[in-house]
């Protein structure tokens, strides 16, 4: 394509972009142009098919100076949690497809390395990003044969707080490698002081003589042993650059042996183009620090970025958000109840203290925070800080909740086994998302916690079917002398109205009958599945009555329970919405064999041995075999 | 006690102290003499009874300090990594059970909570120091009711490089607490800067007027809202401090607005015993550096502090070691089987590299390294970072080796799933450790990664039974189009001598049979186990021949070998030795479940479902039921 728009009539860029190469072709001074293309192409298709919006919005001009500036595919650009790479999708090849966003059968909310070359590496959990582009920085270093690529980390600034985003930059410097680290930061209040002096500094370190006199006299100076180069100290080794000198300034980055350039404005796509060229080809790892505005482009995502980070559908025009209200006459959503349960009981109960790593309103956490602030801890993106936390603070007398999602806790599963079940320390875990999120996909999914929770000494592990009994086991979890304790739930509303019958407490490890049945088959379920209406389809299709068992909790597993089920039943289907492997069918299996009822045929559902897709939750559950119809077959169907 | 031994006839001290109590009776002046007294008892002990010893022997003074000016047990001393805290242990009432250290029903070698109120948190794996002494700290201010007390965070400056450690340090400024960092840094290559002007300094900010001036002044800004608590942006907050303006250096901690004090010589007893009673009392997060020497005290250790890390025994008088050299005639040990057939394939593969998280010897990739130094990354105390940044590297064509203890593995769960599993990248885990470790107890056996690895999509997983197969394991990694491939080995030496035959590929998901029985039952094996003694001992005593089958692989299962062990037995027995919730036994009865033979009565032997104590790994094996015996009495007695 050419850049022949006469001006006055524009001719738009961005429908003939079907890869970087053509955005190449463009001059730079379309770029802007493009960038307002593609925020209109956001706003319009987010409008209708949700997903998440402020990130990408306030990533577009470093997204176009990226693929404009970088040889990809060939360069490599890793995006630290996808949110923010929908215009990288789109500029990729993935115009039309983004029609499909999050959807079954069409391309993921985060990049996806199965789905593009442009997409590198997995992007669905936090502070990844320098770790792995280092890992391709190095590659490059050592395949001698091939050209040198460069390789591109773009990192938010919430992400770049966990303890991963550290050891990775921590480790940056210690190694030959030309690893650029883009710090994109929204977050509007850090620092005001972005005055004449930054500004200035900021175009003097960037141009390249100064700098790569400043590499030369660094790898000189290594050379010579008078710098060290062991990473294990390299948090000590300060490094009093020019910069600080004339600033009475440290950088941490710089500090860490990582050249430093910025802050610049985000939004200036010229100012951006020219620095990456500047820096482009340097040699050793580099930061650049760009501020920019989430939800950029677009007002009302501007003036209230955290409500618009997945506003759901929403009025172009006027900005107003489909999203339901949620009020009376409607089902809640399971993290609501979780917060409203604990703040009931922390009204009465001074110990309880509530923590979360930056999902303050995702595992509703905010509920107990706007009545009791000075006892709820928002840690940031740091799941293994939050957990070795709660540790300390059970340690000493305290009854701390920690709720993180389940695929997120996974970066605190050693923290779990070390910091809190070994010394038995009284720590409840509210483990939000569990089973199939949906539309985010593989990433995101709570697949293995009812596994890997349950091989942990020490645990009790509950899982509560309705509403109500999630109260009840939160209630338990307050009230009961315990260890380590954990509640795991799944994303989105449960099925019954508020309000709820006042909380009561459980017995941990105690299940119960919720339907008796006259045939050979007892279904066995625990956590929120589709048990009941798989009984009942059997029963009204085929006329096959089988009892419900609802276990409640995976560990202690119900033994009595069990030995009256197996009086009356002589076959046992499982369901679950964890995974196969080690899940909860598989307890049962090990319970049934240390029991001398090995010989009972047990039909296990649960999520395949396989990364599970995006999708609606009730598509996903179809495919995966743990849906009323498959509940149904496996009742009426299974014979041995 | 009195302080009244006459000058020349010093009556010694260290016996008489059974608690901090009679520490803190004792005249500054007696101090340094305690100190020599300790390390001398130390020398003796541990000469004899081999453990952990420079790191101790370095830390002698702050013990002293810490205990003569806290409060313990009401204030709180929490060790990161247990290495350093003996001089705490024989401070602390356990000065003759300390002869019993590492010992099966002696103490821990690590601080140990249920072993006594002073040690106040598990100490095993590195970096949590700060998070759970945050965790202490809040809990006080939380207890309005109790007098305030103080925490003290105690961690050296490999362990404050770990991501957890930066969490807590990002996360420590955000709330009202009284938090004392100590850094104990004995890395004497650093920095060598400690000149007039530090001194100088270090005096100046310990003062207390300054720094309660200094404390006012920032929460007042902070109040005023003139400084941002978000923890998102710790990381940008530079803080430019009077020192910093002194210098032209800006402190990394003083950055992340926690108060800094030092450095100072760590074996300065009286000086450390003014600055801890300088800043004990006042308010807010405080980092109080120390330099120290590994090994001080004992001029072998301090000349070569890496080996004297856990010397084994020695004579204390002319520092001779008596660690067995291992050459010729004498079984390899695990980790070097796997160091030298990694580097014997890397001489004929550029695309190997090894990656190792601080254990460069402790793993044996020092092997590789010492050949092929620029493919071989030591990145420190963060196993997630190695993970990740071996998820780049496979990403990008290279083939990268990640060895890691099974204990320390777990810190890395998350980025095993996200990083690479969900990829499919041939990442090959050499998880060194697993099963019984012995010695050092609960907190480092592997016991776990069967389980856990056995969960996740994608993954292989082989343990090899014996040198050749650990080689032959190598080797298929290194050969065989794979995606994350995991090869788990004991601790300790294997059981043949080298030479070793060609290493050669095997398939995974293909076990062997070892031995053809003609009773009914069919053991299963995997890993290094003692299974073949106890066919044999079942055979000899009991005239019970069972057939034995190594199974190699966990994941995939040898479903063809499990159909012909079927074919010809009624019974089985697993064997493993890692924990029995969802590990290999757990396997097997899902695919029995699976596969139609449910009905097969099955014995699973593994780690039972508690956290296992210290102690020889033949003591551990037999009071865990996987010993020969065990082994034996399963397959003689077991009937369902």
């Amino acid at each position: 394509m050419e850049n022949n728009s006469p001006s006055g009539t524009t001719t738009p860029l961005l429908p003939a972009i079907d890869s970087p190469e053509d955005l190449r072709r463009l001059s730079k001074e379309q770029l802007p142009q493009l960038c307002s293309e593609i925020r209109n192409y956001l706003i319009s298709e987010l409008s209708n098919n949700p997903g998440h919006f402020a990130s990408s919005m306030g990533a577009v001009e470093l997204t176009v100076a990226l693929h404009y500036v970088f040889n990809t595919p060939y360069d490599r650009i890793v995006w630290d949690v996808g949110h923010q790479a929908y215009g990288h999708k789109l500029l990729t090849g993935r115009r039309e497809a983004f029609k499909g966003n999050r959807k079954l059968g069409g391309i993921s909310g985060f990049p996806n390395p199965a789905e593009s070359q442009y997409d590198t590496f997995s992007a669905g959990h936090a502070s990844n990003s320098i770790s792995a582009a280092l890992g391709m920085a190095v590659a490059s270093e050592l395949q001698k044969d091939n050209p040198r690529r460069n390789v591109v980390a773009v990192i938010g600034d919430a992400s770049i707080s966990g303890g991963l985003a550290f050891e990775g930059i921590n480790n940056a410097a210690n190694t030959p490698n030309n690893l650029l680290i883009i710090l994109n930061d929204n977050d509007m209040s850090i620092d005001s002081n972005v005055g004449s002096l930054n500004s200035y500094m900021a175009h003097l370190t960037a141009s390249k003589g100064y700098n790569d006199l400043r590499y030369k006299l660094y790898r000189g100076l290594r050379r010579m042993g008078m710098v060290s180069d062991r990473q294990k100290g390299s948090i000590m080794r300060f490094n009093n650059s020019l910069k600080s000198l004339l600033a009475h300034q440290q950088n941490i980055f710089e500090g860490l042996n990582i050249r430093y350039f910025g802050p610049f404005d985000g939004h200036d796509i010229d100012r951006i183009v020219r620095v990456l060229t500047d820096i482009r080809d340097m040699k050793g790892p580099r930061i650049l620090h760009l501020r920019t505005v989430k939800g950029k482009g677009y007002a009302p995502a501007e003036k209230d970025p955290a409500h618009w980070h997945a506003p759901g559908r929403f009025n172009p025009a006027t900005g107003e958000r489909a999203e339901s209200k949620a009020g009376g006459g409607c089902p809640m959503k399971y993290q609501d109840v979780m917060g409203q349960a604990l703040t009931e009981l922390a009204r009465h109960d001074a110990g309880i203290t509530g923590i979360t790593a930056a999902m303050l309103s995702g595992t509703s956490m905010s509920v107990m925070q706007a009545e009791m602030p000075d006892r709820v801890f928002d840690v940031g993106i740091s799941e293994g800080h939050a957990v070795t936390f709660a540790g300390g603070l059970a340690k000493d007398g305290m009854k701390p909740f920690v709720a993180i999602y389940s695929s997120f806790l996974q970066r605190a599963y050693d923290h779990i086994i070390h910091d809190v079940a070994i010394q038995n320390l009284p720590v409840t875990f509210c483990i939000d998302r569990a089973g199939l999120v949906g539309e985010d996909g593989p990433t995101h999914h709570g697949a293995f916690d009812l596994s890997y929770l349950r091989s942990i000494p020490n645990m009790t592990v509950g899982a509560p079917s309705d509403e109500q009994t999630l109260r009840d086991m939160i209630y338990t979890a307050a009230t009961v002398k315990h260890g380590p304790l954990a509640i795991r739930y799944p994303r989105g509303a449960g099925r019954n109205v508020p309000p709820f019958p006042p909380m009561a407490p459980l017995t941990p490890g105690k299940g119960r009958k919720l339907a008796e049945g006259d045939s050979d088959v007892a279904v066995l379920s625990i956590g929120v599945t589709e048990a009941a209406e798989g009984v009942r389809m059997a029963a009204e299709k085929h006329g096959v009555k089988a009892s419900l068992y609802d276990m409640l909790w995976l560990k202690p597993l119900d033994g009595a329970l069990l030995r009256e089920a197996l009086s009356r039943h002589s076959r046992i289907v499982t369901v679950e919405d964890g995974c196969r492997q080690g899940g909860f069918g598989s307890a049962v299996l090990e319970w049934l064999a240390d029991n001398g009822f090995g010989h009972v045929p047990v039909s296990r559902l649960g999520l395949p041995d396989s990364f599970i897709t995006q999708g609606t939750p009730a598509q996903l559950r179809e495919i995966c075999g743990i849906d009323a119809g498959a509940i149904c077959r496996a009742i009426v169907n299974q014979k041995s």
